[in-house]
């Protein structure tokens, strides 16, 4: 005994990405760090803005009694109120500090929207390929995930979706740029989306609340936007951090909005911060809070990210590799020759190259290429590529 | 609808801590902030200590490439390495950095602990008064809190706590010195308590967890020392943060250490640190990590916590009130006179001091005086809490 059996069934499936970053370990111990190209992990390689670094030696020197203390639980008002004026005019609809929760990073605000919102046995939809710790934490607060189709250019297929809407369904999560996709959906899903989520709250008599987990909103290319939520439908809550678009994600900042015509609103907001203390966040930490507020609008440069895009997409559908062009983030989720990515995966890691199998995110026969890293490894990477379609040539 | 039936009762059940916070606004928004004596909120008022300023500065100027990335989910190697070599000394058992997973807090530790324990239906047993979120946290996972009474001076009741372990028993929580009370549970009740629990696990077939959640282990005073509970038993989890030996709550930094020889104690960490990303944690502040890589060891002077404790203890004892001597953390739990928590922390509020009934950690007939506030403040209230034990004299 000891470990919970439900604990241990988790270790036992532990996820693909932490697989991979095993495998890792394991083939760099053998040949060498330098020699592995490691594309398993999202976490991004372009250092923080140069305004960050300003930032942080500001907050660091301002004189401020008690400033690492506790604050409200939601957050210190004036960084809740910085982040509603420059939500405002992202999303187009008119925020107030009230309407903001900070949160420890995009996983925390996600576990602390879900604990509002679920009660035993509830569903959550999300569409596949996804992020498969939605699963997880789905599963903390007692729900469960339903997972839809998407179209064949991986947009949302808001037909799948409504059809696995029922009594039950609390909340339909979209993640926008998409991980392991790197689609933006385009402003005319996004508002059938909201047509669809109204008409089948109606049909269930339960709101529907609209989830966006919009982490890499600022990591998107060619001029593409990602379309708000707020502006497509009321009962929309935006949960992100800035791990992404400040390169923090070791910090666990972010925060969670919900729109101030959601069902609830106000009792959503206070159940979130309620919810943000029981789980033992307690509150975003205090220090990076404070840095927030002074970097609202600021991002890294998403061309840093571009480069690598376009080199890695541009050379592997040369060698025939079949993959959507990402629009965002920093992913690609080519289809694995031959079909089956565990196989194509371990082919990879034979030419020392590390992926992550589609199954890991629900969608088995394609495999994820996180392309944050460095472009000398890209370049390293691309024999390797080369090699391992070939040994799947006229295998699917 | 909206909001889960489930938060709908925590919101409507909103902790009393929360309610004399909004008790307290409200008096301060009547008669001025500066005339309401806030006894309700264990938030440090003694400032870092000074090495912690050096140290935050120090590593945000570290030169280190993606330091604000994400690192292993346990933390950094380096920063569990040096916290594993202080617990070494202090708790007298080794320990390697693979004993230790850095967390958000102690909040966030002990949430990770009772998911990696906790099966639903399982219960976790605490001793009364106690911290009332334990009960959140447990349910978080899916189990119950069993409350044990104490002995007349608050030390723990070992047999008490033996009469309610059970084959659904996976953890005793201990907390010491204790919030609410400022107890230190002495050396002998610590080995009694190592017996007790190795003999009730061997009479259940279950290893029963000792979870010690020591946030105020160095604010004790008088030359008290906090016994080790590694030393007493083997199966021990110690969860605490820096939030009072730094005075950093708002920053959310602490850990939990897993004693080595712990019943599946290698799972345990692993198990413990899944749970850490699945519950959104995903790891502790990048930054805090490496400050308090920096300050094992060091902590604020408790004597400053001291001085307030003798003001109050001996102004209250001289007014009549009957109250344990605290040893530690910056709490006193006096009797209420009167014997009703309620109508005596509202003759409080009449004085416009504010306090936290004794219900509020499950044991109505007290009240808790949280002396982490400035001398100014303490010696304004004294009057008040004069008049108020008049209004009660002879009445219990």
């Amino acid at each position: 005994m000891g470990v919970s059996a439900k604990m241990r069934r988790s270790l036992e499936g532990s996820s693909w990405i932490r697989r991979m970053f095993e495998a890792g370990a394991e083939l760099a111990a053998v040949h060498g760090p330098g020699k592995v190209c490691d594309f398993s992990l999202g976490n991004p390689d372009v250092e923080p803005p140069a305004q960050f670094q300003a930032a942080l030696e500001a907050v660091v020197h301002e004189a401020v009694p008690h400033k690492h203390g506790y604050m409200s639980n939601a957050g210190y008002p004036e960084v809740r109120a910085a982040v509603a004026a420059h939500l405002s005019t992202e999303l187009g609809v008119k925020l107030s500090g009230d309407n903001v929760v900070m949160a420890c990073g995009a996983g925390g605000g996600m576990n602390a929207v879900l604990k509002a919102l679920l009660d035993p046995g509830d569903e959550v939809v999300a569409s596949v390929p996804y992020f498969v710790e939605y699963g997880g934490y789905a599963d903390n607060h007692g729900g469960s995930l339903v997972l839809a189709s998407t179209l064949g250019d991986f947009d949302l297929d808001v037909a799948a979706i409504e059809a696995k809407i029922g009594p039950r369904t609390a909340a339909l999560i979209v993640n926008s740029p998409n991980n392991p996709t790197g689609r933006v959906y385009p402003e005319r899903t996004i508002r059938a989306l909201g047509a669809m989520l109204a008409a089948a709250s109606r049909r269930t008599g339960r709101t529907v609340y609209l989830v966006s987990d919009e982490p890499y909103r600022h990591i998107v290319y060619d001029g593409v936007t990602v379309p708000s939520v707020f502006a497509a439908y009321p009962h929309s809550i935006v949960v992100t951090s800035h791990s992404k678009d400040l390169s923090l994600p070791g910090e666990r900042i972010g925060y969670v909005a919900v729109h101030p015509e959601a069902e609830d609103a106000k009792t959503l907001v206070a159940a979130i911060v309620v919810a943000t203390r029981v789980l033992g966040f307690v509150n975003a930490p205090a220090l990076m809070q404070r840095v927030a507020a002074r970097l609202q609008g600021v991002s890294v440069d998403p061309a840093l990210y571009r480069t690598r895009r376009d080199r890695l997409y541009g050379e592997l559908t040369g060698m025939g590799y079949r993959v959507t062009r990402p629009e965002g983030a920093f992913y690609l989720f080519p289809k694995a020759p031959g079909g089956d990515d565990l196989a194509f995966v371990r082919a990879l890691q034979d030419e020392l190259i590390l992926a992550v199998p589609g199954r890991g995110f629900g969608l088995p026969g394609y495999f994820r290429i996180a392309y944050c890293a460095e472009e000398a490894m890209i370049e390293r990477s691309l024999e390797g590529f080369r090699r391992a379609i070939a040994r799947f040539a006229g295998r699917g």
